[in-house]
């Protein structure tokens, strides 16, 4: 994993490094210049999750913390948990939480094989940002910490099995993925979690979702619902070279605010 | 399953049945007055089929026709075939298949149990439109055909099953049913059918779909497709007494218009 851009203790180095503005400058995150950047994948999964103070929230494969911290900017007093495999991004994940005033507990971990101390833990709420590529399915990335970080090699079911087992009762996840694997999704968590809810993300009105929020409760026995699509950008097509996010999507990007699966826009 | 309005073979008796036109008139139903009749659903289902003359089609379930009649008159040439496990409602699709001068074969069976002949037989295309309801879920409907017909006595997943038996290679399934079994629906198609979409049918825009229409294609290896929902009504909210049809739909249902999963309205 030593790259001429970690220092001796296989850490990024200080110029390996950017350290990128999230939700209107609330929050900041160090992130490898060459390596897994948080888009806006991670802050809309976030902005999904109702959580309340007090609440222990665990982030599944946290990388530099994007939706743990996102989620905990937007709703103080929250527990952090975040499990990550690669040691120099769980240890990013450390020095965010501290850079932004945020307590956090980071493990060092594969997911499949949590620590004891873990494994003793239930939590209100677990987010999972996977990886949203198979390794056959694609040339590999340059950089060996981005390719773990883009590629499935925990099996998206292991994810959800092991959600499944560490949620309290009435506790819920948040997953965000690519819509093609919406079936390999369901299918795991049958059996598992209940109250499935499916928020579809749209880049434009009237296109098929790319990327898809996917909400389910332990214990939960309320049907499926499918719900109106999140449209992300304005307009037919990409036309401006500037941003052209929804006003909904602007809101969740810049202002932390909330997506409710229920809205309209 | 006798009734004071179906005659001495236990058919609909004259009186116990509306004739119903669809497509603007270029079909005409007859169904029983209590019992199941065609809503928009099924009109929907056969809009979705790309079906091409000469290709052979079997309705699952047919009913009185509505799903493989509409088809049959959108795209003639057609070699049309239904199961109907209702004798009763077999019987009436013969005659609306003969009423309006549509050659179409229909068994009498169950379709976990099909008859040798068609046991034999592959599909281009197979429609299927099932009971909305288990039966454990809801009170039972007065009528006891009408409730066979609402109600899941065969499991939705030996639907599945079956038409990916009867499909040829490259053949296509289209199903419509509840949002709400969309987890059911994509576990049964596991490993059976592939190049899975999924067009949802939202009531309004912004509403969280009721419906969807589900295709699949044996032996397909493309990804998952969740493409953006068709939007039935027109407006926030139903204001008036007449119908609020979008113009899509409405061409749909007027105009015998095919329903393109990429279409953007």
């Amino acid at each position: 994993m030593a790259s001429s851009l970690r220092d001796e203790a296989g850490q990024f180095a200080a110029e390996a490094l950017s350290v990128d503005a999230y939700l209107g400058g609330r929050l900041r995150l160090a992130q490898p210049l060459r390596g897994y950047r948080a888009g806006i994948d991670p802050v809309l999964l976030a902005a999904a999750v109702p959580a309340m103070a007090g609440q222990r929230v665990l982030d599944l494969g946290c990388g530099a913390g994007a939706a743990l911290f996102c989620l905990a900017t937007r709703i103080p007093g929250l527990l952090l948990t975040g499990v990550e495999r690669q040691a120099d991004y769980a240890a990013l994940a450390m020095r965010n939480a501290e850079e932004n005033g945020l307590a956090a507990r980071i493990a060092t971990a594969d997911l499949a094989a949590l620590p004891a101390d873990l494994r003793q833990e239930r939590f209100d709420h677990i987010l999972a940002n996977p990886p949203y590529w198979q390794a056959e399915a694609r040339d590999a990335a340059q950089d060996p910490g981005r390719e773990a970080a883009l590629c499935e090699v925990t099996p998206l079911a292991t994810w959800i099995k092991v959600a499944a087992r560490r949620l309290a009762p009435a506790g819920q996840l948040h997953m965000v993925h690519r819509a093609e694997r919406l079936p390999d999704i369901l299918t795991a968590l049958h059996g598992r979690l209940g109250s499935i809810e499916l928020k579809p993300l749209a880049p434009r009105t009237g296109r098929a979702a790319r990327l898809i929020l996917v909400r389910a409760r332990k214990g939960g026995r309320a049907g499926f619902r499918l719900h109106a699509p999140l449209i992300l950008h304005d307009g037919a097509q990409h036309v401006a070279d500037g941003e052209d996010y929804t006003p909904a999507v602007r809101a969740m990007l810049r202002d932390a605010a909330p997506l409710d699966f229920e809205a309209c826009a």
